[in-house]
């Protein structure tokens, strides 16, 4: 096990009603005038947006509002948020929404105590001070939520980078799994592959002797077995919703992850996906996953076996070894399938013939390597890609 | 699931050499004048107490001291502490050593900061302020470096309670598993009793639906069985040791027994029982806990095929599940005596005709119930000793 720190200092209220204690969290962290960041008019359609609202007025903490925030968010929307901040001296960002609006007001957050422009710190300026942000989830899957990392998509310079710091932490989320239910199947599916592919990128590591974060992972792996299924067919079935959602920040917010190297090839190649591609993230990482697995299953067999075993249920074949392994990973396409992921370049509309581009999009392009379990170069992601046709 | 509240905004620091960040993270939580916590020789003898010592000094930060932390901490010395506090202006507590000395720390922590007994604290009075703690772990057993909680024994009024608030929860925890390598089999083994029964206690519960928890607390219970023979048969083997302070951390901040109900009557036994024999704790509740399992096995049965089968792999009896539910507790009891903890009450030199003065001395001997899972009167309570004979 490696050296590590562990650091989720968040305060989670969790269940039935919880958006109700918003006015006190604020207050108990210090806020009293607040900018509030949401995307669209499901937070409206669903109340949670009349009930925040009426919940900041009648405890008589001020607010401003900026609604409008997109999937992959943007720096157009931050610049707009920095502003109010300084202009109606904010003291505390609550964001209403999924991982974008979390991400935007953690953005939002670094740029209000700054002179500058706070793409600065997506560029290696030390993070050294944030307003303190709140989060009330209505998706699960980012884990922004339990996390200090934002990921944004810069208009004009085309980059989508991210960044990260303890200071960036919610000092609390509230998450109600009911503002779950109303989720299309498809996108509860993606959420659920990106929970996935968070311990994926955390399970597949060379490190020895992490039998703690291991089994954490498989914990992890198997409830979304389990409860995936269930929400998808049944959307207002709360205890999975509850499971799901609960499972998205532990996936994420490292307790799974702490002590051991991590891969995130996956996330690499994906980014650039849904950068060409009008596609989920999820989805977008339910094409790579499978493929990047069957490239690296031969460099770490134990890993792999245990992957087949302990997660996917596989009778451990000890005669042939690859055969587990291979059944492993086809039980895991086949699950992603079941729930209703693209698995393959085709289904999302991509083709061979974009693989080129998708790799020259990578900042491995010129040189270097991404991953960790197996260190790929523009040669090994281009037969990844090959793989996913 | 039901609705839960989760924070545990301890800072971590975890692996080897970490102790030499203490005056580092003690600045960094705002501490500038520091009371040193400490149990007897060991740390002395280790060279952690060097460390520590010439760090404050060598960052300018003053300390006092106050070593002689027993097992079962008295009040005794948290009242020395409290008075030492207000003498020389402290600021910030450190504790370095294994649970006792962190709940002593926590108690002082409290009652630095008030005017009164800090024993009120224990009777009801509601925590509002206290010192700033941080720990530097030396034992994987109580959990305390995550926990909020502390536990500590009156000496005068002859009462063994405990209290918790979000604000006993230390500031930061320092985890150097190669300090716990010089702990004898039987205190490694009684320290992983108690974390095993710190999921255990959690894992028990009738709330349905919470697969997530129920997961988590399976991956910990058998990290703790791979683990716990490894430390015991190799005492220097840094990997066991790192798994299972790692898990003793996690076995009790509450993370795998939020949303569900938790049992805790085999912990309220054992109090009696170390409070009458000279016993470890965990040995203690080695001797309760299978015998309440087979006297409770026949409520919620599946919850003891799932031990069962998920736990202690089992295969499973779909004909006669009782023989299943059977096989799951005698694993476990041999695991117990394979780590070398006793099982019965005449192999911690308590009788039988003990069994009423133990009844006697709990909170139910005159009415109510304790645990949760099945609330047990003292009737119950009796027949579970006897089971334990």
């Amino acid at each position: 096990m490696n050296n590590f720190t562990f650091y989720s200092p968040t305060h989670f209220s969790f269940g039935r009603g919880t958006e109700k204690k918003v006015p006190e969290l604020i207050t108990r962290f210090g806020g009293s005038r607040v900018l509030l960041v949401y995307g669209g008019g499901s937070i409206k359609k669903s109340g949670l947006y009349a009930t925040i609202t009426e919940g900041l007025k009648s405890n008589g903490i001020y607010y401003s509002e900026l609604g409008g925030v997109k999937p992959n968010p943007r720096s157009g929307l931050v610049y707009e948020g920095v502003k109010i901040c300084k202009r109606d001296r904010i003291d505390f960002i609550l964001a209403v929404g999924g991982g974008s609006s979390i991400d935007t007001a953690k953005a939002i957050a670094m740029g209000a105590k700054y002179d500058g422009d706070f793409w600065d710190f997506f560029c290696g300026t030390p993070i050294t001070d944030a307003l303190p942000i709140g989060t009330v989830l209505t998706i699960a899957a980012a884990g922004s939520e339990g996390s200090g990392n934002t990921v944004i998509t810069h208009e004009t310079k085309k980059k989508k980078w991210g960044t990260g710091s303890d200071l960036l932490r919610p000092k609390f989320s509230v998450l109600n799994p009911e503002f779950t239910c109303t989720l299309p199947a498809y996108q509860t599916a993606s959420g659920a592959t990106d929970i996935i592919m968070h311990i994926c990128e955390r399970y597949f590591s060379n490190t020895a002797d992490v039998e703690v974060t291991d089994r954490l992972c498989e914990a992890l792996f198997l409830t979304m077995i389990k409860e995936t299924p269930i929400a998808i067919k049944n959307p207002n079935n709360y205890e999975a919703r509850a499971n799901i959602m609960w499972a998205g920040m532990l996936a994420h917010n490292n307790v799974c992850g702490v002590g051991r190297e991590q891969d995130w090839a996956s996330h690499q190649i994906e980014h650039e996906l849904s950068a060409l591609y009008d596609v989920a993230h999820g989805a977008g990482l339910a094409v790579v996953a499978p493929a990047w697995m069957k490239y690296v299953m031969t460099k770490n067999t134990n890993k792999f076996l245990q992957f087949a075993v302990r997660v996917w249920g596989c009778q451990m074949d000890f005669e042939h070894p690859e055969k587990t392994i291979v059944e492993g990973i086809e039980r895991f396409e086949k699950f992603l399938q079941s729930i209703g992921m693209p698995t393959t370049l085709s289904a999302i509309g991509a083709n061979v013939r974009d693989i080129p581009k998708i790799v020259d999009n990578m900042k491995i392009a010129n040189g270097g390597t991404t991953g960790c379990f197996v260190k790929l170069n523009r040669d090994d992601v281009t037969a990844i890609l090959k793989l996913a046709n």
